[in-house]
């Protein structure tokens, strides 16, 4: 019996910004949530902070799909316009909502000495919608549900522009819309890989695609990273769940070796897992990447139990003084060697007092490059208790900014490496010593 | 005399993939460069590999805008299909150009032992349309001028997907696209504010919209960043010039005190600007952000020549040990506490041996907030030569990466501020001395 098809969703994004330049993050990540939903993503509008042109674009994207999504335009300032064109295009009325402004009155009055007039905007709301209370700024989302001209039904969410505000009210919102909508049932799975390249996981996923004909997939690559996206429909949900488990287990014996977790996990999440699971601490020495390591370090919450820190050696003469690093080896190998870069991991995990250290030293570009060591020529080592030591030379290509992203993915896919035991990863061993599962010291 | 209008500009992204989470990078990429070639972009659309979504989409875009941009959908592949519907949606003829087809067969022969007869498909035209080369892949580019149901002239540029390859032909092509729908002239500014909330400067902007009612304008907000956009059009490129000049003093006298830059600049690439000509160098001690500060100073191409790197002190033990905090500062105060900023933005300049410090200490959450000390304090510091030092008190809201974000331009702020000498930023000073144009030691 063939599962119905899928509810399908479109997005507005709402901006002049996003036709100025601005990057569009929002497509992406609203995307991959409601195909991981069970929502096929039937289109995407970019349109200038117009109310004539907002209008347009919302009721085509009506006429196209179940739910759609608008992003940007709730702020408090003339070009905010989304309101209003919401209620043109809708021919509904616009109410104002006392105590939703005596709310955002009192958020605003803890930051400013007077509140804004203007303010007062962000409490008007479409006759007939809820009000999806954000925490992190003053700009409510909405949430209407409703019959369009043809008669059936529709979802129409409105969220503020700003990522941090709209981020957790659409994941609020997502499961009440999914249920809305639910036609038979929908399941999916993303599988996250490193070390791999993109070419090759998706020539081992055509078994997969071959076997599953019914379920649909997507692969994408960024800084380093691959992913892989599977969803599959069914009349129930256990029939969907049962599918997704079959083409799970498939798919991990096609590519688990490169697999470092599943759904939003990041290589930083996977990391932090196994360093407390395992009570190791860890430290950083960074030359070409800055900090951008340990920045990503922290970003995961409740790092303090295995991250103690490190030092962003830039400058050559902070590789000798904070990490030991010896101005003979420097003069000897350079500082983007295979040698610095162990001494630095060494010696980050010395200065820290931790049971590992790893260290990223490069050339980043744009200049600086020579025709012996090259732009995107990156050393990466971990350094572990006792003599144990993992290196590895990288030649990387991109602008200054994804050598630099893609290394500190690179270092944490190392110590993935360090921690698992041996895998292919199609790149070199400087040195033959490795270590796995090391012990606490 | 009122200027002419200026030309329009649609986009349409061709790619199942941007609507399962790949991030469409075209759509900023082309915009910059249109906006900057006197184009309004009047839109974007991204549609899925289906010829009835891209015929639409493309009929729609033609009604919109003079010329018209599709990148995506001219590969070999089933699911390529920008061409036909280009076809269709024109009422146009695509014809096999045999020519094309042998300089398309020629350079995959050089890479395959046998040329599929799939790619045949990359040499049909539209009829009436110039191919445009493609020196990096297969999938040559398209180019027509016609008369659109409307009888006005328009200009359909199809372009491959791949960057590489969709770049080189669309910068070829664009000085031919502006030069045919050339109306008047304009000119454009980005002003860059910090320091100065989103409603603020917007208030204070409203008297230079009043005056400059012909000219449009876009305020964005960003990771504790404003920036103020604004373009004007006019008969004559000096006209517009002259009524840019007049536009942008207007403005510095609106929200100067809180600019700065200009255009692309970043608050890390102003300030390496200001360290460089000063002759100053700097060096970080990051607690709560772990590195995100020494990350984005790092991203300034050349940073090396004013910045020299410093220590993530994520735990207190690297506080006392790598930055000299004294245990007795740490028991007293606590590591996310004024004192302990300052002193840590001391011991990063003498750690590092540079002429400034800075540093940031604070609660990012979402767990460890206390009553006294709740997520989203944060304390920062820059420590200068002699005793010469500035620290503030934040208290910031939103997720742990909105706190950390903001908590790492508010450090660039302060340091611009410490450079600059005195400004209202409507935050609180916790120490009353501060130091303006710190002197090279």
């Amino acid at each position: 019996m063939r599962p119905p098809r899928a509810p399908r969703a479109y997005l507005v994004c709402v901006g002049s910004e996003l036709l100025a330049g601005q990057l569009n993050t929002h497509q992406a990540w609203l995307s991959l949530r409601l195909r991981r939903r069970g929502f096929d993503v039937a289109g995407e509008s970019s349109v200038p902070d117009s109310a004539a042109a907002i209008k347009t674009a919302l009721r085509r994207a009506l006429d196209a799909a179940d739910a759609v999504i608008v992003c940007g335009g709730l702020g408090p300032t003339f070009d905010d316009v989304t309101r209003e064109a919401a209620a043109a295009a809708l021919g509904r009325k616009l109410r104002f909502a006392p105590k939703l402004w005596r709310a955002i009155r009192a958020r605003l009055a803890r930051r400013l000495a007077a509140v804004p007039e203007e303010n007062r905007r962000q409490a008007e709301v479409l006759a007939g919608a809820e009000v999806l209370a954000n925490a992190a700024g003053s700009a409510p989302g909405q949430r209407l549900e409703f019959r369009w001209r043809d008669g059936r039904p529709r979802s129409l969410i409105l969220l503020p522009g700003p990522y941090s505000e709209m981020a957790p009210i659409f994941e609020r919102v997502l499961p009440r819309l999914a249920a809305r909508h639910a036609r038979g049932a929908g399941a999916g799975l993303v599988l996250r890989l490193a070390g791999v390249p993109e070419s090759v996981a998706d020539e081992r996923l055509d078994a997969v695609r071959a076997r599953f004909p019914a379920a649909s997939f997507t692969i994408l690559a960024s800084g380093g990273e691959v992913s892989f996206h599977a969803a599959v429909r069914a009349r129930t949900a256990a029939a969907a769940r049962g599918e997704l488990k079959r083409l799970r287990r498939r798919a991990l014996d096609a590519v688990g070796q490169w697999c470092f977790g599943e759904g939003d996990a990041t290589l930083e999440s996977a990391l932090g897992l196994r360093l407390r699971e395992s009570r190791l601490t860890l430290a950083v020495a960074e030359s070409c990447t800055g900090g951008l390591l340990g920045g990503r370090l922290t970003s995961v919450p409740g790092s303090s139990a295995w991250f103690y820190g490190g030092v962003i050696a830039y400058d050559n003469a902070l590789k000798t003084k904070l990490l030991g690093v010896s101005s003979r080896l420097l003069r000897a190998y350079g500082a983007v060697s295979a040698q610095c870069a162990e001494a630095m991991a060494a010696g980050a995990r010395r200065a820290a007092g931790t049971d590992i250290g790893v260290s990223i030293t490069g050339v980043a570009g744009p200049d600086g490059g020579t025709k012996d060591k090259p732009v995107g020529l990156v050393h990466i080592a971990v350094s572990g208790p006792g003599t144990a030591l993992l290196s590895r030379r990288h030649d990387l290509r991109g602008s200054r900014e994804t050598v630099r992203s893609r290394a500190a993915s690179a270092a944490l896919t190392l110590l993935q490496e360090a921690l698992d035991g041996p895998s292919l990863t199609g790149t070199r061993l400087t040195v033959p010593s490795r270590f796995h599962r090391i012990g606490a010291t």
